[in-house]
């Protein structure tokens, strides 16, 4: 079904323990149409670019069912560049560079033809494009996600409470949910959140797995123990895109099936993790997917058998 | 069927943010004991305390089907007593005060009839203590599960090693697991503590859960999301006594056994940190630990079928 995402498209240098790399191609819609691709086409990208940012890399997303119609390009300007270094333990990192560039002044447009939008997927970037883009949209779409950062907590935080009033659901990771809702515990920071406009609450943990909450429920999915992890870059939204590819692809945004679109976002970040930057994202077979989810399965599957039941 | 552990019966004062306790009955054998109580009786336990130590707490343990002829009273000693305090997060405590007392030269004695054990739950101690439990038994236990802790690893690594070698289930958490085998990955580190001795391994991650693995498999069980943990002193012995507690009801040893397991020690955690101390493992029902393992069913439990199945 119709599905619409907008974040920045971008170019990342990444120190691992394991390596690292020149400018490569990133940034958060990146990774969404990627691992979206998977399980729903097209996705319809809306993001901005300059004129440094490689064709062929377009080219790319386009070969994965991406509709790039709602990137712009500023001549003359350069595209977002990110570079961080990861330490040993891979859950920490330092950023090396921030270069907003185009990002500095982005406004973002929605093309006529990508309105009838049913599935909102906004990716971690300033609330007010976040929220822009929701008002670009003549109808509600039947589920908006939003994914965001400490950052913008910490410098743009009225602006974020105002987008959380129109979304479905967010996605934030465990430190995020506690400085948000200022509860520490994740029980009480997921009540304190779902007062704030979201029907649904996904904490992402990293290694440690994901929740799902809403007011009646809490679903946990684990994260896949690997050997290494080899670069982290674009796993929260590679989970944010298979997530979301999923819903969109089986129309059903039941709290049963969110389940299932959390294991699927959960397999598509344990891809990602595996090689620098999109690498492995760009060439999967539905029998690699099959297979991991499999893994999934098996991580957690038990049989117990109640007495009283 | 018969089980035996060995640990420490002592006493625990204890400070959270939820308050503090004077001297209240502790100790990993008690733990164990406890929690095992709910799978399978008696446990044979075999322990050390000084004549200050309350006969009604003896009496407590013999009501929940402990059996402790195996515990030495020293007279004119005292029994072992920990205090700390925990940090906020209850991930982090301070030691306060450790007196060893009866345990400074513990000479474990295993009663005659105890000997004939199928079930083995070797409590965090030194390891020469735990060896020479091992070394009493006139046949090999079906089952031997040893706990143990970093501060072995730091001041007695051979002596541990030693009784590696002896053991079939080895539960330490994610941190010792990786100061046991020099790894950061918890996957590379089950594969080298694999080749230590045991043939299973429980790696404990407190809030985020448990993984169990062997040579071929492995399996992930969630924490459950509690609201608060009130005091997490004992958590991991409650979880040791309910595994061990419901491999030796079942007599089956099996992987897929070992994953119910797994949850019921789970669940008996789960439940040992919503009070001060052994304040909720002494008054559990039936229906409650249905309804708590119930809980981690309908927390993990998804529903995909495969395209290619």
């Amino acid at each position: 079904m119709s599905l619409l995402t907008v974040g920045t498209v971008a170019f990342d240098a990444i120190e691992t323990p394991f390596g690292k790399t020149d400018k490569i191609i990133g940034g958060a819609a990146t990774y969404i149409a990627l691992a979206s691709s998977y399980f729903n086409k097209p996705i319809n990208m809306v993001s901005v670019i300059g004129d440094d940012f490689p064709e062929e890399a377009l080219e790319n997303l386009r070969n994965h069912g991406a509709n790039t119609d709602g990137i712009q390009v500023k001549h003359g300007e350069k595209t977002f560049f990110w570079s961080g270094k990861y330490h040993n333990d891979m859950n920490t990192r330092d950023t090396l560079a921030t270069e907003l560039n185009v990002l500095a002044d982005f406004e973002p447009v929605v093309p006529t033809h990508y309105q009838e939008c049913e599935f909102l997927m906004l990716g971690n970037l300033t609330p007010a494009v976040q929220m822009s883009v929701i008002n670009q949209l003549p109808n509600r779409p039947k589920l908006v996600v939003l994914d965001t950062m400490n950052f913008w907590m910490d410098i743009a935080l009225d602006e974020l409470k105002a987008v959380l009033k129109k979304i479905d659901v967010l996605t934030i990771n465990d430190e995020e949910a506690r400085q948000l809702s200022g509860e520490y515990s994740l029980v009480k920071a997921a009540q304190a959140i779902l007062t704030m406009g979201p029907k649904y609450l996904v904490i992402k943990k990293g290694e440690h797995g994901a929740l799902l909450f809403n007011n009646e429920s809490v679903f946990f999915a684990p994260a896949l123990p690997l050997e290494e992890v080899f670069d982290p870059t674009g796993a929260g939204d590679s989970f944010a895109g298979g997530f979301i590819g999923y819903l969109a692809s089986t129309r059903d945004t039941s709290f049963d099936n969110m389940k299932r679109a959390i294991i699927f976002g959960s397999a598509m970040a344990s891809f990602c993790v595996e090689k620098f930057g999109t690498e492995r994202l760009i060439n999967l077979s539905q029998e690699e997917i099959d297979d991991r989810v499999q893994d999934f399965i098996d991580l957690v599957q038990f049989d117990i058998s109640l007495v009283n039941d």
